[in-house]
């Protein structure tokens, strides 16, 4: 594949810079991050006028409403990058930490931590991704290559250059914030081939974006973001419990990954626990498709189809199966978990232990919502994304899952014999 | 792609395996383990026989003496596969410990170590890759599926039943270890697309088996091996230790990735060093492709060539060139290295600190030989590859490489508001 000249010149800048940010201090990089944080505030006005662009060109194209909103920046929001920035300048560095230890032959290792060199994130709508990616990546000692969705193009864009500005002007190398400004997807496939110069990809996005990286990529991919979460209702379960975590899963925030997609209920207490969870779901226009025992249950429920148990609705819809006990719950797990994040509710010490261990998945809970997957909740300070994939990292990725090992050894003249 | 009926069964089974080896404990893994050891010596002639078809065959071929050598086993060879494996009973099971926190809602979350899943290894010559691979994988609880080169294919299939039949018989789920039998092109590239049953491949072997799995995966790859690695000989080099390493790095054993392949050598010291190690290449019968200015040194020296700089020989061949000073070295290094092994001779602290940490390696050594880049030598008891890529594990991996995380989170109600 032919890669456009543009993007080439972006990946060498990007590799030149990285060269160079692997060893800058904390110091360097927290004065450039506080810079940014300041650009933000000072330059909104211009961000604001770019991103009432996307706005309008979304409007005009008929967008759905939520995704209109997930575009929109206000001062209020601006504010609020600012801040996040802010606080990745209070977070711990990453880099230059680890462990040591000496041969036998007196070889003193160092296993130390480096940043990756460059990363680049291929992301949708939301233009706060933007900042949040750029600042973990430099607060980390990594360049970055962004390269945003075209319905926020003209808000990336500018974001883009306030933040590369303002981190070049104190004194961070010139390439290490770049964004892409062409949007169609042949510079996306070009840019997944681009190994020579990007050390990892990150897409963050939809299903579909995420297959067409895994597909493409001849550079190492983290996989974020599916999730087909499921609870458990055990027949030892507490059903206020049930109730508050099943209802609080699926509908606090419907539109993320680490919201409730299926619930599976007991047999034994489906009679009675499916009119509760059953009556708070209607009552918030939540739909309900059931299987036919669910069906004899919930006479508001609709079918559920095949699919709709492999399904991520991201919206106010759930599918709900009654099972003969714990092993079917597993087994459907089994078969159609994105292995994000699991629940089980149960008052019942052997079955929670069971859920905990024989689930595979990034994250598994006893009565708690799958909710808390997040690296804010489980106090990372940060997050630039939810892995689910098994391989660098699974689950909320802050701070170290943006570096790697590199050993340092020390010797005074060892060979091997 | 359409995947072969006959692969897609591999995989299921070991998908199946992997669940219920993920929750095997230490005792039944290492009994397994102790009983595929004993198999190893009890069924020695079955496996011998197959291994002089292979010998056989390749003698046949006209194959490289090296490369028969490396095909045949021995009464020896097995008892030492057979040791082998008995020091991967003797390991900490890597397996299931980890650290915890207590969140502010009282959410107590366990950061836990589990095994990857299914891990596929795509190998070449070696026989006894099929044995190690298949040690540490069972001992790391993942089921694995072994892809050998077709040159060793009547050794590893006899192999690969004696160990599967010892760990099945003594209680590991069928499916553990599996071997593919077809050894045609199609059918490693077809399991490269299996990333539904598989959950990271790892390929072992020369450049082109390693480029060919990076562009063709869908499964997480681990990038293992080839290595240019350098030694910059700087001003302040004792000549000793300079003569000693650089001798040892190149000429200890050749043909394996963490062999030096490029000598720099500080303009400063080229006059009175090059002659040195010079005389004892020569003696040896290394030879040597050097730069204009080494030529002019050593009158026995060949002109290298623009791409002997990138060339990994694995033979009794050195680039040699001389430098400015130790930014021309890093540079040279920078735009040549693969990333795997380098080294610095000198006396100077200076250099020494600038060399470990802007050089981008998994390793990075002073006055020591690149040969000690090795599991066992790091002290980590065993070794399934060496890593050259950033993502998930750098450097040597052994049992800890072959896991991954999963969070278990306690929770008594929690919701997210």
């Amino acid at each position: 594949m032919e890669i456009n000249k543009e993007l080439l010149l972006i990946g060498q800048k990007a590799k030149n810079a990285s060269r160079r940010l692997s060893f800058s201090g904390t110091q360097a990089k927290n004065k450039a991050l506080t810079a940014m944080a300041g650009a933000l505030k000072e330059r909104q006005e211009e961000i604001l006028r770019a991103n009432a662009l996307d706005v309008q060109a979304a409007e005009e194209k008929g967008l759905r409403k939520s995704l209109v909103n997930r575009l929109r920046l206000t001062k209020e929001t601006i504010q609020e990058m600012s801040r996040s920035l802010e606080e990745v300048v209070s977070l711990p560095d990453p880099v230059g930490g680890g462990e040591f230890w000496t041969r036998p032959n007196g070889l003193r290792i160092q296993k130390t931590r480096v940043p990756l060199g460059v990363v680049a994130m291929i992301y949708e709508a939301r233009p706060n991704v933007t900042v949040d990616a750029a600042a973990l990546c430099i607060k980390s000692g990594n360049a970055c290559i962004l390269r945003g969705g075209s319905e926020a193009i003209e808000s990336n864009k500018v974001l883009a250059k306030v933040i590369a500005e303002a981190a070049e002007e104190n004194g961070l190398p010139e390439g290490s914030i770049q964004l892409v400004g062409m949007t169609d997807r042949e510079y996306a496939l070009q840019l997944m081939k681009m190994n020579k110069y990007i050390d990892v990809i990150i897409p963050r996005g939809g299903a579909g974006l995420i297959q067409t990286v895994i597909e493409n990529s001849t550079i190492p991919v983290i996989e974020t973001g599916t999730g087909v979460c499921h609870a458990f209702v055990d027949k030892d379960a507490d059903f206020a419990k049930a109730v508050s975590i099943v209802f609080n899963a699926k509908t606090q925030k419907p539109g993320v990954c680490n919201a409730l997609e299926t619930l599976l209920v007991h047999q034994d207490v489906a009679g009675e626990y499916l009119p509760l969870i059953g009556k708070k779901f209607q009552d918030f226009g939540v739909e309900i498709r059931g299987c036919e025992k669910v069906l004899r249950v919930l006479e508001y429920a609709t079918q559920a189809e095949a699919e709709d148990w492999g399904t991520e609705y991201l919206d106010l819809i759930i599918s709900v199966k009654v099972v003969k006990d714990l092993d079917e719950a597993l087994d459907h797990i089994y078969m159609y978990s994105t292995k994000h994040s699991e629940t089980i509710i149960t008052e019942n010490y052997t079955a929670a232990q069971r859920f905990l261990h024989e689930i595979d998945a990034a994250a598994v809970y006893v009565n708690a919502s799958t909710r808390f997957t997040d690296g804010g909740r489980f106090g990372f300070g940060a997050e630039i994304g939810i892995s689910t994939q098994k391989l660098h990292s699974r689950g909320p990725m802050a701070l170290p899952e943006l570096t790697t090992i590199k050993y340092i050894i020390y010797g005074d003249g060892q060979i091997v014999t």
